[in-house]
């Protein structure tokens, strides 16, 4: 094993268990003779270019486990991508800090990150073992089963459209939720879980591996509303057309890039404006309402899955063992092995690193508006335990007298 | 006692334990002798225009309860306002169906109804015995400590910032949360009940109490940036300028008017484009994000205070036994007896009826963007049980070796 210190830091967008990982990495790092200090980088990689580190070995136990417990990046984020400069930058300062071990918790962007700090330190001959840990509310890294993050924002999603859903039965009318995730739908068809009586919303829910067709949309609206009196609808806020353009750009009026070349497509509810003013106008609707998630979905505290909470911190853990015991990088995945069981793997770093997982045409029904069964066989398990159920009355009418 | 059949209805908004009310309504009612059957209205007083009733005598209680904890108003809402007409229409049709006993849980329009509805039976020298049960989320009738809806509304508020502090401290940048509330600031200044440590956002609170100027925010935005390096700001839908003319409705393309006058104020996302589009384009910042909490603070399940269950469903009963026990009309209103602790009463209709409650100056911080210690004690006992909190890592920094 590699004498020397460990370092640990989280990119990204935060999840509500993205601190259970770090808290895996930093009490199993403890253990280890080998191991000397464990350090935090704060703000990802932009605090190991400026090296702001925090030592971690100085933090209790207790305090720990109460961060693991809090939602959203405890050593800060960052939305930095760097390129193979800012790695060899990262690599330097690695080097000058005696980094053997070097932990990274984020999504795709993340695991190019690492993989390129690995080839820098692998150039130079210096030995640091990198692993990443994933994490992402997209659920889109590829070869795992899901990613840590994912199953409590879609615990939130199945709640706020279960919700939604009774609000809109008790005013009917058109309600329709904007739900992130630019490519993959996996949070939105998350929706569809909330359902429980045939006629509950999402009546209808729009993902991105599908072709968004406005003309479409109006007429599910509309048969919606003539079936129910009343529609509820998911929509991913990556919805596109058949050229693939957003179709939240068709409103949006100032168009906001971010430091990774993506279209800024949350925190303005321009989408969910636009499509309100569809149904409205075209089909004559009064009563359209609209809500965009947004950031709730991600950093909400009090809406989490016990099973996310368990395998965040097993994959940070793992992670550190894999990292000791093993000979090579990698990203540690989790594999479904049963109905409901997971286990861990460690898979090289070219295989996660920089690409993107989307839905899989199984989990899509075939009128692309609604999931199948084996999606909620799928998501089910994850959402954990304790989930809340709707009620409601039985329908005895009573016979009408004055009409 | 009158001899007689029941009649309960929910108006207006729903809450997440309007149900409470209703299921305290109908289990207590079961219970006298004197009362035939229990009829519940879909829809509100539409329903009882249409006569559209469901016979709850034949409701399981075990249902009854499950449907208790369940949000959302069970038997539909209405946002119908009726006048003297439309009142005196349901007034015909409670006496057809030999109703003794009408139970409305609604908010400020909700007992202005069934005051106008007392009036037509005493004039028609026909007794049927009305009392209004209290719910909105706005916290906004008259004579009440606080109203059922509000605390676990004001629950989803407080925990929806929290995390959304913990997110921005992540990413920094501005967060700009808008919360419903048109007249009244209650809702929006739990926002407050989020912060833990002394830098925790939000960082100014805007209410519709008090007179908002878009140069003075701005100002305030600029000053959290360069203390905190951050920005959390909660917003009221209400607010406005010193004209009273809404903020909001700089934006809003397309002023859509509900049946009660007011202004739509929800489901469009506009107020928090619009103060965005402020922060960006006059103060140069780029990461300025923003949500609308939308309907997601009043209908989200899972999120629920029990002080504010129990309340609800005392409030339920206790308007029963005031109905069958006592000799007048009114409305159920909650009253602060301890720390904590509460009473019920009945107060006239004419005390509540279309009147509207806002914050006391004394819960209203002297900058006018922040809550006060006396608003805190009054808000902490409504949360209940088991609030989430949030934890941090210590800053044990490392020395810097390149730099």
């Amino acid at each position: 094993m590699l004498q020397g210190k460990v370092l640990v830091a989280q990119g990204g967008g935060p999840t509500a268990v993205i601190n259970q990982s770090l808290v895996g990495v930093v009490l199993e790092a403890r253990k280890f003779r080998n191991v000397s200090l464990v350090y935090g980088a704060l703000h990802g990689v932009r605090g190991i270019i400026d090296e702001d580190f925090v030592d971690l070995t100085q933090e209790t136990t207790h305090n720990l486990e109460m961060v693991g417990e809090t939602p959203s990046s405890a050593l800060g984020s960052t939305r930095d991508k760097p390129d193979l400069k800012y790695c060899q930058e990262i690599f330097r300062v690695l080097k000058a800090h005696q980094i053997r071990y070097f932990f990274y918790i984020g999504g795709n962007d993340s695991s190019d990150t690492i993989r390129i700090v690995a080839e820098e330190a692998q150039k130079a001959n210096h030995p640091i073992r990198c692993v990443h840990i994933p994490k992402t509310i997209d659920n889109d890294v590829m070869l795992n089963d899901h990613t840590p993050g994912f199953p409590s924002a879609a615990r939130f999603v199945t709640q706020a459209f279960l919700g939604a859903n009774l609000d809109n039965r008790s005013l009917p009318g058109v309600y329709i939720g904007v739900v992130m995730g630019r490519h993959a739908g996996f949070l939105t068809a998350a929706a569809a879980l909330g359902k429980k009586f045939p006629d509950d919303g999402p009546h209808m829910i729009y993902l991105p591996e599908r072709t968004f067709r406005l003309d479409a949309f109006l007429t599910d609206v509309k048969r919606a509303i003539e079936t129910y009196g009343r529609c509820v609808v998911a929509v991913s806020e990556g919805i596109h057309d058949d050229s693939g353009t957003p179709i939240a750009l068709q409103l949006a009026r100032q168009i906001e890039r971010d430091a990774h070349g993506n279209v800024q497509l949350s925190g303005s509810g321009a989408l969910a404006g636009l499509l309100c003013d569809q149904v409205k106008d075209r089909l004559g609707i009064s009563r359209v309402r609209a809500d965009t998630l947004g950031y709730l979905q991600r950093s909400f505290i009090g809406c989490v899955s016990d099973v996310d909470q368990r395998e965040a911190r097993e994959a940070g853990e793992k992670a550190v063992q894999y990292a000791m015991w093993g000979e090579t990088n990698g990203s540690v995945t989790i594999e479904r092995t049963g109905y409901y069981s997971v286990d861990y793997r460690l898979v090289p770093l070219e295989a996660v690193a920089g690409k993107t997982r989307t839905m899989p045409d199984e989990f899509i029904a075939a009128s692309g508006t609604d999931v199948t069964d084996a999606y909620r066989l799928y998501l089910r398990p994850l959402l954990g335990k304790s989930m809340p159920d709707a009620y409601r009355l039985r329908q005895n009418r009573v016979a009408k007298i004055l009409k």
